[in-house]
């Protein structure tokens, strides 16, 4: 076993690979997908047994994490994430001559990935973060998650044969177990940024210790979400049925288990889609929880929440526990009037991770969009339901709203199921997410990114992408002398 | 006079100028600058007399600074920054059906933007900062830098007056004064993000509250860096006369004051370069500091280098102070070799802000390349020496050691002057800078946004850039359906 050191200087050698060319490190990413996707059936049979969740959504969260890997393949072939900038000298330039300067983003250097519970794949070794890692150039150090050890040794251990038959350093993606063991390399000083997804009070112990160190790193963490959803009068009379179907599978699957579950629903008062909602979900098996400590916890929040006083419970659901110590639940449904969320706060508001929701009737749209940010804090997603071709002030007031109080505003659908893409964004205000990065989508590889300029750099000294002639074929913004000069001026002229 | 509430209030309100037409912002930052470039000669000597910088100095950087806003119009009215992606819906997708998705970049909210000592312009109101937050489409709160009040005052009022004028809400620039206001508003909830030039005592409790908020934001600080400089035998031997004029420039002009003074030379041992730079040292006037303050400051941490035991003093220069309490000084010039600095450490390697320097001879340029990370914190610059030409295995390893090290990597060049332009760096590992994003220059615009993506939106709930019409003309990546598909399965088959 390596210590916390040795295992922070291997990942700062094998960083020297991001100078290789940027086709190797794509190669190296279809190479771990490839090696993933053959090691399917034993994967999902492990993940199956330490986690719970069922085998149609583990194959699909394989195939999710294996598509991200791949998308991160073309990403960096074509290079267009490196931003290369050209300003070519100009003698003439508006503030004297201006040196050649050439800039591109660089590896920001070794990463510290915290794994989630919930995403055995998506979120844990060679998940999204890992995967943008690795896309922009860094070597990653992966904290498994204890929820399933096994799942994530097996999975590092064919991920980092992959990388070796690659041609690439083994320590490229190393594993990490044990809390003392994280938090030593959250505090050494080759690991240059973390992430992390998971709860509130665990992010918030490791930023502010990201914070805290001498040369605080970016700590990237996604922390909690209740995402909510408002359905409007209009789209219940024309998909009533719908509306609840949808609902709750969403709130079902995984056992609510998901960082996107729409913990909150907004209906209009008097359409009484709770009573539906509320048979649906007593007509649901139980499902497992993914371990026993956090089935632990959402038994205790789940109580916490049924006791607030004078709460319409239309569906107190299940929790039990078996001989191994792992929970199972069906899920829960409890109903809130606006005021009543405002009176209890953070009691009922605060996210409950697991199969419970809310429902909120709302007498008055235009509250309800007034008093839509003041409720909850950043959320990952805010959602809205309407009829076809529907539209009034205070929706396009709502829709605004929402757009400053999440990541990803949603219509007619729900906020579970992420789309793996370039145009993803799953992040939001806090506590959402620390920062308003992505860790879904091929965006998120500007997580791991920093610039460097180079001036008046004789050509052999410059990295390939940043050449005149540029062998990587990478796509360069060239400002050409003149043109610079041409900017300010036609600006100072006011046109 | 407003409370900080009050402030940060009609910040959150002013925000709202974000939806008006990008051409609208565009114009409101040319406006500020036609109105800084109208009042240049006030400006100028207001600025002379509270700062002691000299009119040649102060009418270039009001020039840069409104270069820089005249840059950021461009940038604004072009749209590219946006970064707009959309992922048009596909049924084929690999993943199952992909929903429409449209991805963009927003204003992150307010930004409390604290003012450097100096610049009295590029770092201050209308500074780097506030033109690009104000290019993001933010609204700026400045904390003025008490060595300079009325200065910022004067600048403030034109430039809020502009802004009215050009018809955006007054409130999207507020200037703030006093240490504890500013950190009222650094507390503030509607605060979203916080940047600062300065010293590294100050800069890391402003950063350390910012960290510690019930919903930590984003400190973008800029925190000290002495920009080491290495010089070859060859390029010794092919211009002396230009590098010893060279470094003398760059070190006595704004008497040492600039965040890229080359604090630290290393030359060839023997080659007597100190010797040159002591004499020119000795002819040179005397520079007023740029406040009473900061002159303490410089006059002690100067005695503490020149104190210490056994160090070459190769030009002790001079400091006195006035009856203004104004510091005016000559600069003073070290001799230390590569274990002397390592013995010494952080008296002698930490930034002396103001008129000194340290030349390290050195023997060896193998065990330099080798010596260099572990000798110096991150800095904004490193810069080379060479001769026409030159090349050697030492040199290239330690330009890859100084790309790793800064954030600029300059050649035959000296670190101070930093152009204004789209592939400047300014900003690197802390505590050169709290992130890796630059203060100067076009890309600075990054530091101030967020990403919010839309899902299925009908056309008239979206924001204009992402309209299939694109109103506003802006670009858009698009990923249509069966493109997308195509990348998951061309990646899968490995090709």
């Amino acid at each position: 076993m390596r210590t916390s050191n040795e295992m922070a200087e291997a990942a700062f050698l094998a960083g020297s690979f991001a100078t290789e060319p940027l086709v190797r490190r794509a190669a190296v990413l279809l190479a771990i997908a490839d090696a993933v996707d053959a090691r399917v059936d034993e994967l999902v049979a492990c993940a199956m047994t330490e986690t719970g969740l069922e085998d149609a959504r583990l194959r699909g969260e394989v195939r999710r994490t294996t598509v991200q890997l791949r998308l991160f393949a073309d990403v960096v072939a074509e290079g267009g994430f490196l931003d290369v900038r050209i300003d070519e000298r100009d003698e003439a330039f508006v503030l004297g001559v201006r040196p050649d300067l050439r800039r591109m983003r660089t590896p920001i250097g070794p990463v510290l990935n915290f794994a989630a519970s919930n995403f055995p794949f998506a979120f844990s070794v060679v998940g999204g973060d890992t995967a943008a890692a690795l896309a922009a150039g860094c070597s990653v150090i992966v904290k498994a998650h204890p929820g399933h050890p096994e799942l994530s040794r097996l999975t590092a251990q064919i991920a980092i044969d992959a990388i070796a038959r690659s041609g690439a350093p083994r320590d490229l993606l190393q594993l990490a177990e044990g809390r003392e063991m994280s938090v030593e390399l959250l505090r050494h000083p080759r690991i240059a940024a973390a992430s992390f997804t998971g709860s509130l009070g665990g992010g918030r112990v490791l930023a502010d210790i990201a914070a805290a160190r001498p040369d605080p790193i970016p700590f990237y963490g996604e922390l909690g979400s209740v995402n909510p959803v408002v359905v409007t009068q209009a789209a219940i009379a024309e998909r009533r049925g719908q509306v609840v179907d949808g609902f709750v599978a969403s709130i079902s699957g995984s056992a609510g288990q998901l960082c996107t579950k729409p913990g909150f629903l907004f209906v209009p008062a008097g359409s009484d889609i709770a009573a539906d909602v509320a048979a649906a979900f007593a007509a649901l098996p139980e499902h497992r929880l993914l371990f026993p400590r956090l089935a632990e916890g959402f038994a205790a929040r789940r109580q916490e929440i049924l006791d607030v006083p004078d709460l319409e419970v239309a569906a107190s659901g299940s929790i039990r526990f078996d001989e191994d110590g792992n929970g199972w639940a069906r899920p829960a449904l409890a109903v809130a009037t606006l005021e009543e969320l405002r009176a209890a706060g953070s009691v009922l508001m605060d996210e409950c991770f697991g199969p419970l929701a809310i429902i909120v009737p709302y007498d008055d749209a235009d509250v309800l969009a007034e008093d839509f940010v003041g409720l909850f804090e950043g959320n990952l997603t805010a959602g809205l339901h309407l009829a076809a071709g529907e539209s009034a002030g205070w929706i396009e007031r709502l829709v605004s709203v929402m757009s400053h109080h999440a990541g990803r505003v949603l219509f007619n659908g729900w906020p579970t199921g992420v789309a793996v893409t370039h145009a993803q964004q799953h992040g939001g205000p806090w506590p959402a997410t620390t920062t308003g990065t992505t860790s879904v989508g091929t965006a998120s590889i500007e997580r791991f990114l920093r610039a460097v300029a180079y001036q008046d750099a004789p050509e052999e000294f410059l990295p390939a992408p940043l050449r005149d002639d540029n062998p990587w074929g990478v796509p360069q913004a060239r400002s050409r002398a003149g043109e610079s000069a041409h900017w300010g001026e036609r600006a100072a002229a006011g046109s």
